[in-house]
């Protein structure tokens, strides 16, 4: 099964917006493969507007020229990824990024290019076209490139096979689908339809669908036909947003499971905007740093790194080399909250191989705090185990309790003790 | 002052569609200046998709090809209006219609078409561009054809100035504006920069708003910046839509006023739906006719003739010159409905030269009804006047009281009876 | 008919909230009709609470001790209204208020009596209980003091006779009911009940429904059940209050007739809380009284007076004797505003007669400003008449045009000029 | 800690209605305690209208006799429980319940009698009167016998500890709440009072709220202040509302825990309706029965009987008595649905002591169909266990596979397999 546990990797968005290169992919894909891939990193992911020749920052720009072949797929611009040169697309990066060990991925948005359809250009391996494919009512709200499409036709279908297929042969592992996971209804059947040219192009990939949030009433439908889907708007290295994340992943942790799972988006650390300026880094806290790690890992979030990482400093590198940590995203499930109140929340989850279960104990608060888990509240007569930061043991008959900084956390993995 | 009183008119839409030509437009045209001008009726409007080859009905296409020239302004299709050909635009036909003694008009959508974007085409008479004026993501919702405008930039009123300039030397009368109403609060700038462009362009010309329903929390931009504006959304020979009119004039009532008017939309009389089939018929029982009439008079609403006139039968024609009726849009004031109820509604309007008021009475169920107007009702001793419809003279003490077939109506001038 | 004008009055809650007392009606009364009588003036209405033996204040009091008979009727608190000693009721005031060539009103709540439900009374004339017609989930929001009634049962109907019955004996010409207009769909039925034994109770009764805002799409029925509706809550002596009023206003203009009227609320002038205090006058400065009275004028609202009349000044008294401006209520029909902008409003009324029309001018904002009507806007050639407030006539070809102080206005008396 | 696992009993509505009695709930107390107490059954709870002497079904009445003392307390009606003659109160009948070795609960309505407030009687042990404590505008929807009270007074908070002390006395264990858990917020601090008056009265109790649905978003302060509270409205023995409990249930999953129980109400088995026909039976069909036991046991419901026990048949007696299904009450923790579709759903629930977890399938359709959970949906490499109606065996590397008839359920204990 593709996704049995929470696919786990680094995406170029949150670092170089709209301009990533070949040669920035490179070294991060060098990066991981050398330091991170033992703890599970494995997916390297070029983001959007990769077919775009004069991108340079976060931003789109209305009725810019995209590269695409004569049937109207995009294609990577060939002056920021040069070994696309030629019509050979993400092959050779794909290539180079699989000698490594790792995994490939590429961004995509639901529909085709706009100019594809007013060039009435035909749909590769079919006899339908780009102009009857499209629907030119279906527009984004945020990027000006594309239509989406009419899916009730056998163009609609017939197009999105014509990707798939393509990014098949250039050994895609990942797609990440855009303007399409936040606009239930309307694209419901949209999502369909990727998931089967997804599923039928005869490649595992793993599908990901953004932005969000999506609607929770339609986890079911998500959970069918995506292997993650976006539980809010972009996420940035902001206080606020991560407090509000408790909230979301109160609401979805009970979707989380093998082959499905709810994502709470790229993790803004280290290196973040790279290009708008390379000094800057992550506005997040060693407290904060720590809190969204281990609600990423208790909610079994997928995992994204959103800096430059080969400017990692040794802080950054190891919240991202936690082995104890990780683990709670590959052994534990069933994870909820206990309680989230203003100030607190304190999350658990069981391990499924019986072996204890993980509680994390979060200081929401701008105050230092003792938050605490009774033996009681965990149904047993008395805690035993150690805190996954620190290393620390713990026993206790009584409470585990510990003083919190600001917008810290604590987490456990414990077991009755002995 | 333009439309000091309710514009009368025609408009191709009710009978043509899409798909109206040069010579419908002629033949209609004729016909009003021989029969119907001396009761006031004037306007020769052509609908929407004139710059489309090859429309053939109701219907829009999508990524048609537009005729447009050079700076992105759309030009009348040649195959269909021949006397536009070699770049003379409207400017023939326009002047066929003055020779007439009639006034022309024409439909535009909100915003530039899109293929002008793609194109990145030169704005005329200026610096702008129409890939800059256009917003990627302000598409219709029914229609393919345009973007609309960013509105916060000069290329956008530049745009809006081009066409209405182009207009102008053309000598359109009358311009009927879609996609523009029903959408605020999204469309308000562009409406304030349509009616900009419309009364500088050196040119009286009527400016019209649709689709309806207009919000009506929105009447005093509406009357502040437009001629006329829809109450409702498309108008057709249905008892259920015309039923439903009467919450609406009663809404919009209070609001009509010099320059400023309500509007019921076209009249779907006699020969409508030619385009697609030329031996339709107007659905509506000469009862049903009656009332559109009546009700479109006293509230004051523009009048504009949706069937193919040279094929007026009698009844419609008779419909259409009763002069004592047509004289309550010239000389009445402050409608407004004295009662509305399920089965019958009520209106009345003083005229402005104290002469009397009238007095519509309607039978909105679906038996014959006796439906009544009492002189304390109407706040006089007695009462004393004619009916409009059958000439027939009235004088009482009591009450006016009219036995009405279903759907049917009737409307009196009284006055304090002698 | 009764109301077929709209009503004109004193009631006594402004000056005296709930604590009103038989001396004060009095005093009100025979300043009356000796001093306001000659200008239409002729309601005298007690309101709420007349029945509580304690009261001294706007305010109301849980589980307090109401007078009422054995059949569970309220009477009148005989240490405030001496003359109902005996079971007497209201029958001597009102007796003294007609001898003065006045009309007697009183205010009742919906409902009856909560105690008279617990100690399970009668009802008059019938072989009903106050326990089986009242409805213990049915409670007023705002008043502790009844239950309202099972409105499908016969007890129902036959309490609200009971009460309109004894009404009838005591010589009451006017009702408000109160906890009933704002209360739609639940209160529908009750209203109907209430009109039903008003109509039948064999003396004319102007039944008036309180508190508002009324809800507009129950216009049809309001006009059938009722003679007049509050449009808004309590109205004050707040311009922020008043200004909301042009809204209020303009939606429910149409609907006012003979019989029925919506009703902008107790006109706050002179001096009003006297039970609070008897130094306090209106804060309404002399712009914004003029601005109330030519309103309430304008859109024909009953007029009732809220302050303690012996205690009118010579400019409040000049206020509620301007025959040109009283006449409007009388003589003009189809007001509606021309506009009404954030710091304007102009109102035009057709005078019934054909001898011209009224036009008010409000400046609605804080700065002295110029507003206008133009002949064009008034669809005449030319304009003549004279300002009401100030008697000055006015003769032009183009605009009536006012130099207004904030929050004042004029209005003129029109006609086509010579 | 009170409730540390899911409360367990029986209560008197689903059989008795308004009108049970004494001798009923001596009859089921002693069934109880012969025969279901070693299975962990205990409460006994007395559910509403005790105090009034001639209730017969599941109705209420306005304006009732309410038996109470001279504090405004309400006391059993003597009629009905004749051991509380002599203002005894529910002392005899609950010393007799704790004799059989079970505990005693009864119901409350938020309030305090009308009629006390009506009387202005006093609250005991203070200077407070129930008049004043008494909010004359809050009223139950449903039920006519009390006012909510005025929170913000001492006179309320009074009134409470004053209720409470006597149950103390009398030796209740269970409270019942009602018209409070479904009227957030209006309701929240009369939560908080009565739980403090609940939590200091001396005596351990249950604190039980009514009626559902509690909304979701005060989960926290449920958890705070009260051991369980009701998700759905009144739930009886109907298809629809058995099914619609799986969407409650998902959404209140994570909110279960020791000291807090979200509750999907009584469990309509065996006689209920009692009152109306001593000769009807639960109209649930075996399938649904096991649908019911096995949703309410993997999500932690409390369990409270409803039917006569007496009138136990052997089938349901079977159903009250399947150790390994109670024991999912006390040994799982951190159910959730695995999916929730309209055919079919999957709950999953580990054990706390990681001896495995537990499966329950459901077929929600209206056709025998096969459900199944595979190993790779459990994250584990095979399973083995039995399935707990059936005591049938399991082992397999693929998936639990059960062919279910419509409505029916199977629930396994399973571990990976050996």
């Amino acid at each position: 099964m593709i996704a049995q546990t929470p696919p786990m990797g680094w995406n170029s968005w949150d670092c170089y917006g709209s301009a990533v290169t070949e040669e920035a992919v490179l070294q991060n894909a060098e990066y991981m493969a050398s330091v991170l891939k033992p703890y599970g990193w494995e997916y390297i992911v070029v983001d959007i507007q990769w077919s775009r020749a004069n991108a340079s920052d976060h931003s789109y720009e209305a009725f810019a020229d995209l590269t695409m072949d004569e049937y109207g797929r995009l294609l990577p611009a060939v002056n920021r990824f040069p070994s696309a040169a030629g019509g050979a697309g993400f092959r050779p990066l794909a290539d180079a990024v699989h000698a490594l060990g790792l995994k490939f991925g590429i961004h995509i948005m639901r529909g085709l290019p706009r100019m594809a359809a007013h060039l009435r250009l035909p749909i590769a391996d079919s006899s339908c076209f780009c102009h009857t494919a499209a629907d030119p009512h279906s527009v984004c709200a945020w990027n000006p490139d594309m239509y989406g499409l009419r899916c009730g036709t056998e163009d609609a279908a017939a197009y999105y096979r014509s990707i798939f297929r393509l990014y098949a042969s250039w050994g895609v592992d990942f797609v990440k689908c855009d303007d399409i996971a936040r606009e239930y209804p309307q694209c419901e059947r949209e999502i369909e339809l990727i998931s089967e040219a997804c599923r039928s192009c005869g490649r595992d990939m793993v599908l990901s669908l953004s932005p969000g949030p999506a609607p929770l009433d339609r986890a079911e439908h998500l959970k069918k036909y995506a292997n993650m889907w976006r539980i809010t708007d972009d996420f940035w290295d902001d206080w606020k947003l991560l407090k509000a994340m408790f909230e979301r992943a109160e609401k979805w942790c009970i979707h989380a499971g093998p082959g499905h799972w709810p994502d709470a988006d790229m993790l803004p650390v280290g290196a973040v905007r790279q290009c708008e300026d390379p000094e800057n880094r992550s506005c997040f806290t060693p407290a904060e740093l720590r809190t969204m790690m281990t609600l990423w890992c208790m909610m079994r979030s997928p995992l994204m790194i959103g800096g430059e990482m080969t400017k990692n400093d040794g802080e950054t590198l190891a919240l991202l080399t936690n082995g104890d940590l990780l683990e709670i995203l590959r052994e534990s499930w069933s994870a909820h909250p206990l309680r989230t109140l203003p100030e607190e929340s304190v999350w658990i989850a069981p391990r499924r191989d019986g072996r204890g279960f993980y509680a994390a104990l979060f200081n929401l608060g701008s105050r230092r705090r003792t938050v605490s888990l009774t033996a009681q509240e965990a149904e047993v007569a008395s805690l035993s185990g150690k805190e996954l930061w620190s290393g620390k043991p713990v026993r206790t008959a009584g409470a585990v309790r510990v003083s919190l900084a600001p917008h810290d956390a604590a987490v456990f993995l414990l077991r009755q003790g002995g």
